[in-house]
């Protein structure tokens, strides 16, 4: 998907929000247990309840793969199942050597047809570069996360005076375009999106930590929004298990539109077209 | 497998080899596609002809991962193929979260039984501590990688007078043990390994770019081993494709042998017992 194209998604749906598919058997209502795929059937119902409401789903690869063949076969029946206007991404946090880093973009943009993945930073240009050489697909780069552990390495201060976050998305910007590259910034600490916009005012932001892990979306908006609103915004258990019983989907449905509601005010109020 | 059975194996074979099993379909022998299974068929006849001189198999994920469900199934026959006292790594760099980190440790200790994964430190100590919590297990943490993009981030100069790969050794090595975290270090820069060992003297390192990358064995050794010998030497390409006809395997196995000589010289040179 182009970013032209996210763009009038995000304009047709008044919203911009991700829906994470962190599906957990675990987690996921006892009475599924007893279909044939249970992640499968949770997954399905919940993107019925909820496509209305948002422009992106992003499976985290985690919970599909420690399931094994099985779960890879969920990961490819769910894409097949997600309408083709919304955005997909592939919450994988990738990164190796060049001819590695070749065979996960192949994994992810022609095996599984995801339009982006996401990729650590720390090994560098060859290990982000090959996600940059599909027409339509995209890299989203690790940039700022949202948990505790950000704070051992990300920032870290540097001889330049910028932090290690700031020259990761200083450095990585120049790798790309704001056409095939996104970046991860944690909404726990949205004051840090006023100097983040500074170092990349265009590039499309993928937003997580927003509900479960605290964050508040008026706040990101207010210094993440751009004027093409340059925003994903995910949400992941707060909409999956907003209901446990035979009626769960029903209250993803509403926890979806709830907060694409509060997208659409904000989108009216925020963005001067 | 534990430190002490590592280091038993290294003693026994005299060897601190690692075969890496990055077996594309594109460059195993022509002759193998008419299998069934090619690459699990490349793989056994690999393993058949190296084992004897080698402590550790690191399949690459990434070239599982891209064939999809087949490729896993290739993964999971491979692993059961390879002897019970061999040493294995997911090569894998897996990153994220406390609860995904969590999904993917469970994948490759639980799901796919192997003794070690290698873990990316950007996320911090949430992303990492998953991995060191299952006994016997490993999680081995990327410090100084061995590719051109290392260049980009690992060497940030710190206000602290470090630089950045060196505060990822000295802080991570804090969150575990030397039995339970090993520490990627690339060959291309082994000069850099006498600094490395005043950090974490006592770790296994995991040493990839010996051969094809351009890293010096002997000069690896000079200032990586430690009294346990503490190394263990990644080799893929100069071993897995060291033959292209029928007689493949026995290429592999003799540039695995060639390999297993040098070290068994540099152990009883070296290492004073």
């Amino acid at each position: 998907m182009t970013r032209k194209e996210l763009i009038a998604q995000i304009n047709k749906k008044k919203s911009f929000l991700c829906v994470g598919l962190d599906s957990d058997i675990r987690k996921i209502p006892k009475f599924l247990l007893d279909c044939e795929n249970p992640i499968l059937e949770f997954n399905k119902r919940i993107i019925d309840a909820t496509k209305e409401y948002c422009v992106a789903y992003k499976p985290n690869i985690a919970f599909y793969e420690s399931r094994g063949v099985q779960g890879w076969e969920t990961l490819q029946a769910t894409l097949d199942y997600i309408p083709k206007d919304i955005f997909t991404i592939a919450d994988a946090k990738r990164g190796d050597i060049g001819n590695t880093a070749n065979m996960y973009a192949k994994t992810f943009f022609e095996t599984y047809n995801f339009d982006s993945v996401t990729i650590a930073p720390f090994m560098g240009e060859d290990s982000v570069a090959p996600f940059l050489s599909h027409a339509g697909k995209w890299g989203i780069v690790l940039g700022l996360t949202s948990n505790k552990g950000a704070f051992d390495f990300q920032f870290s201060e540097l001889i330049s005076g910028e932090k290690l976050f700031e020259k990761v998305l200083r450095t990585t910007a120049t790798w790309g375009s704001n056409e095939n590259l996104m970046f991860v910034v944690g909404a726990t600490k949205a004051e840090s999106l006023r100097g983040i916009r500074k170092i990349i005012p265009s590039h499309f932001l993928l937003v997580p930590g927003v509900g479960a892990q605290g964050g508040s979306l008026a706040e990101v908006c207010k210094y993440g929004l751009n004027r093409d609103c340059g925003l994903l915004i995910n949400s992941s258990r707060g909409i999956l298990y907003a209901g446990a019983d035979e009626s769960f989907a029903e209250a993803s449905g509403d926890a979806a539109k709830t907060i694409q509601l509060e997208m659409a005010a904000i989108l009216k109020n925020q963005i001067k077209n």
